[in-house]
């Protein structure tokens, strides 16, 4: 009957639509790993001297017992602390007009090589973003790029999520380095 | 026919169920900005001065290399970065017996004003909260109301992640503050 | 009529589907507690005294104002902060393959016992795991176990969220200690 096979049709449709949105449902979320906002930063740290603290933007503040001109701080600074309060700009000019400030705090935590540990914001307070982004993560500096994760945010980043991958765009020295930041959020509400 | 007019309705309300629910689950959650769990406390902060050890909440352990009295340092104690564990309490009376503590630090990262950045936990083990709620963002305190991100829990706060307003609601120098501290939870489990 | 019932049976299969994936997706995830991921490793720190900077994987960089020998600090390490880059294996031999490190800061926050705070990361580069698990929270140390919040990962742990229970499987003296760290995710992409 014509009738029975329409009711099957509707059957069949109805469990499809059922099954797939249980199916979204149990995943929490879909997950396309494609970001609901991007935004692609430059930040300028500019290391405190001793001589230069009109134009620093950072300084250390720890250091391992016994010096950092120990043995243990060797190289790679092992342990140094440095807290910061750098420029943000949209290109790689550190004299571009900042749309913000990233801050926060590094540590140095590998004996051999570069590496940091990093937990830190971003602060706007602008007509174009208003709130912060909050980062956290391991930043293994001698590589290419690298991944930390944004871990919440305020404001027009209300509950943000996301990844921030680095890349050393400019390192002069133990004076000046600039990092170019990519946020990709992919939970945004 | 009545039976047909009968099973066209059944399959627009099933349409309709199908789409919202679908729709729903790919918004990935139900974006209400309305807390699912909301919690207001006070905490209590009394710097270590070197004579007050016995009621002193908190303690400098960092500062600009160079000491902190240098230019640097300034005013705003940029780079200073203080632990602390203070008491948690219900109201804004420092007397009131404590229904948890908060365990962390904060650092000074400006140099023209005071604003600070944070990391720590409130730590509850009482018949009323157990576990905790972990924190982390920046809080240019001189706002009147700033918001910083929880980025996780434990126990009864497993999993949460949520937005936490702070009001100074007393400073007194650089002796005693007090944190008015408005929780609120966006994602519960 | 046998038609009219087999229409209404399936009126109150598709309502029961479609309330309860509505359901599902109103709660943004399905609320199991069973992690949809489970890492098991054992992490080793030795501390610098000093003369040990070949095999120490940390170092105290920060200590109370006026020393870390003042009254303040006393015997549970108020205010030392500790930056390390330890070794992860998947047993508890100090002296098995490293799998990865755990690399960032621990500061002990309270006064009158052994309590710390963490904020850490684990990175891997190794044919099993790319990626890095970053936490942060507060660590109990005297209590069997405690949890410490899973804030983000990147790689193979991209957008990773869950809960890492900690056990001290080895403390010996301020020399050495070994911590069992049973990672469960609960938010997988």
């Amino acid at each position: 009957m014509e009738l029975k096979n329409l009711i099957l049709s509707f059957f069949l449709l109805f469990l499809l639509v059922g099954i797939s949105s249980t199916t979204a449902a149990s995943a929490g979320k879909i997950k396309v790993r494609r970001p609901c906002k991007r935004l692609i930063f430059y930040f300028h740290d500019i290391l405190y001297n001793g001589k230069n603290s009109k134009n620093a933007t950072s300084a250390i503040v720890g250091a391992p017992a016994w010096g950092n001109r120990t043995i243990m701080a060797g190289q790679s600074h092992f342990g140094d602390l440095v807290v910061f309060d750098d420029p943000i700009t949209l290109d790689n000019n550190l004299h571009s007009t900042p749309v913000g400030r990233a801050q926060g705090f590094y540590l140095y935590d590998q004996k051999d090589i570069f590496t940091a540990w990093l937990g830190f914001s971003f602060v706007f307070n602008s007509t174009q973003h208003k709130g912060s982004i909050n980062f956290a993560g391991a930043d293994p500096l001698m590589n290419k790029t690298r991944d930390i994760s944004v871990v919440g945010g305020t404001g027009d980043f209300f509950m943000a999520r996301g990844i921030a991958t680095l890349m050393t765009d400019a390192f002069e020295g133990e004076v000046y380095f600039r990092l170019r930041v990519d946020t990709k959020l992919y939970e945004c509400w």
